[in-house]
C-alpha cells in the first residue's frame, strides 16, 4: 500500500483526487487543500478549494460548472440584487459578482457557525466532508488565517491590491497581475495533522494546480515546505503545451516573470520534487525539465476520463515508473 | 398633521402600521420595532419583528404565512438538512427548525455584512428599508443587545431558560413559561432617534403586539418608558375575547400571573397610556378597563380588512374618538 498526501488547489487537484479514488488509493491518502483564497461573504466563512475537492469527490459537483453543487439553483443571489444600489451608496459594495448557490449556502452556514461555536477548520472540514461522504480525507493547510493579495494593474496602469476572490471571480482572472503576496502567512502554520501527513507519506503529490496562487501559499506556509522530502516528492505539472487547462496559471506565470510551460513549472518545484509529470503534448521539453532539476515522467495528464486520471494517479503513486 | 410613533412587535404590528399607510399617515409616523427576538443563526444576524414589519409595508411579504417573502423558495433548508447527524454528534444542534427562505437570506446577509462593517441596526434597517421601499419610517429600538429568555418547564417540570427562537420558533410556543426576562437590558439604550421621534409625536400608539415579549422588551429599555408622554398614549388590545388572534400572548399572560383579557392588558399599560383601544367583542369590559385606570374606546380592532386597518389607524390618531 502506497500512502499519498496531495497539494490541492481546486479543480485540477479535485479531479486528480478523483484519480485517486478510482485507483483504489483514497484510503491511504490525504489531501493538503490550500486556504489562502477562503473569504467572508456576507459574514459567512467561504472556503473555495474544500468545497471543490468535497463536492468533487463526493459527486455533489455540478459537472458543467466545475464548481458549486449539482441542481443549485440561484434564489438568494437574485435577492441580492435588491441591496445593490442602497449598498453602493452607503459604501458596502455587495459582492453579487460571486456566486453563491442556496444550497452551496448550507454548507457556509454549517461551517461559519462551527468555527463561531470554536472548532477548527480541520474539525469542521471533517464534519462537512463527512455529510458529504467524502472517501479522502481532507485537510485545510493551516487553521490560521492566510489571504492571498494580488497586485492588478488597471487600464491605465494604476496598481491596486485586491483579494483573491475579487481577482479570481470578481475580475475573471483578466487583469494583469504586477505581485502576489500571502497575507498572514508568517503568522499562520501548517497544521500537526498536515505535518504528519507529510512526514509519513510514501509519496508526496503536488495536484495539477496553479503553481502561483494554489500550491504557492501551501509551500509558503511555516513548516510546510521543511516537512516533505523531495526526493519522495512528484510534481503533476499544471501546464500543458504552454497552457493551463482552467484559470490564469500560464498568463500569472507569464507575468511574474515564469516561464508558462513545463520547464517554468519544473523551476518553480524543482527545490520540492524530484520528479515531474508532463504531458505526452511536451515530450519535446522532457530534457529541458531535467535540466531544470527535476526527473520528467512523460504521460497522459489531461484527465478527460476516469481511466486516464485514475492512470495518473497510479503513476504519482508509483514513480518512478 | 397627526405625527405618531408606534411601539411594534411583528405580526400584529406589520398589520396596524398597513392601516397607518393606508389611512394616509405613513408620512408622519415612525415604527418603533422590538429587537429583543433578534438571533445570529449560522452566523447571520436575523430581526424577525424588523423583517416582517418590513416585508408587510412593503408588499412583499408572505400572505399566507405573516412571515417570510411570498414566492419563497427553500433550497437553503432542504441543504442544510445534510449537516444535522454531524451537527449533532459534534455538539451542535443545526437550528433547522428556523426557516430561513433563500430570498429572505439575502436581507440577512446584507445586514450581516454592514453591521460587521460598523454600521448601526438603525443604518441597516433604514438602508433595508429603503431597498425594499417600505414608506414608514422604521427603528430598531436600540442598537445595543438585549435577548429575550424565557424559562421553560419541560414534560417533567424540569426548568430550562431557551432564547425566544427556540420557544417561539423551535418549540411553538407550546411549552408552559415561568419566567421571561430581558438579557442585557439594563446595559442597552433607546437609540438617540427613537428618544425624540417618542417626545414629539402628537400620539404614541402601542400596537395590538405580545405586551409580554414584544412591547415588554420595548418598555424595559433605559430612557424608552420616560420618554412616552402618558396622556398622548393609546395602546391597542392584542387580547380579543380572552384570545390572542396569533401567538402566546393569551397563553403568555395566563402563565405569568396576569389575566388574558383586555382588563389585564389594561392593567399592564396603565402606567404608560391613557387610552385603550379595545374590541367590540369586549364591550361589556369596558367599564373594568376604566377601572384599571385606561380610557376605553371601543371599536372593531380585527384587522380583517384594509378599511378596518385604516379606520382603527385614524382611531388611534385621534383619540379621543
Amino acid at each position: 500500500v502506497t500512502t499519498l498526501a496531495v497539494l490541492c488547489g481546486g479543480v485540477g487537484a479535485a479531479r486528480f483526487l478523483r484519480g485517486v479514488v478510482s485507483a483504489g488509493l483514497a484510503p491511504d491518502t490525504t489531501a493538503i487543500v490550500n486556504t489562502a483564497d477562503d473569504a467572508v461573504l456576507h459574514g459567512l466563512y467561504v472556503s473555495p478549494d474544500l468545497d471543490t475537492c468535497a463536492y468533487t469527490l463526493s459527486g455533489a459537483i455540478d459537472p458543467e460548472r466545475g464548481w458549486g453543487l449539482a441542481g443549485e439553483s440561484w434564489a438568494f443571489m437574485g435577492a441580492l440584487a435588491r441591496f445593490e444600489n442602497v449598498g453602493r451608496h452607503n459604501g458596502y459594495a455587495v459582492p453579487t459578482w460571486f456566486n453563491l448557490g442556496d444550497r452551496d449556502l448550507a454548507t457556509h452556514a454549517y461551517r461559519t457557525a462551527r468555527l463561531a461555536q470554536g472548532a477548527t477548520l480541520t474539525q469542521v472540514t471533517a464534519e462537512i466532508t463527512e455529510a458529504f461522504d467524502v472517501p479522502v480525507r481532507l485537510l485545510p493547510m493551516t487553521d490560521g488565517h492566510v489571504a492571498t493579495k494580488l497586485t492588478i494593474s488597471d487600464g491605465e496602469s494604476i496598481e491596486r491590491e485586491v483579494d483573491f476572490q475579487e481577482y479570481f471571480v470578481g475580475r475573471r482572472h483578466s487583469v494583469p497581475v504586477t505581485a502576489v503576496r500571502f497575507d498572514g502567512v508568517e503568522g499562520a502554520q501548517a497544521t500537526d495533522a498536515v505535518i504528519s501527513s507529510l512526514r509519513n507519506a510514501d509519496r508526496v503529490v503536488i495536484a495539477p494546480s496553479n503553481p502561483i496562487v494554489s500550491i504557492g501559499p501551501l509551500l509558503a506556509l511555516p513548516g510546510l515546505a521543511d516537512a516533505i522530502d523531495r526526493n519522495r516528492t512528484v510534481a503533476v505539472s499544471p501546464i500543458v503545451a504552454g497552457s493551463a487547462l482552467k484559470g490564469p496559471a500560464d498568463r500569472l506565470l507569464g507575468e511574474l516573470g515564469h516561464e508558462a510551460s513545463v520547464v517554468g513549472v519544473a523551476r518553480l518545484y524543482a527545490p520540492h520534487a524530484r520528479w515531474l509529470v508532463i504531458d505526452d503534448a511536451d515530450a519535446d521539453l522532457a530534457d529541458d525539465v531535467r535540466a531544470s532539476g527535476l526527473e520528467p515522467i512523460v504521460t497522459s495528464t489531461v484527465m478527460s476520463t476516469p481511466e486516464i486520471a485514475a492512470a495518473l494517479a497510479h503513476t504519482c503513486a508509483g514513480a518512478p515508473a
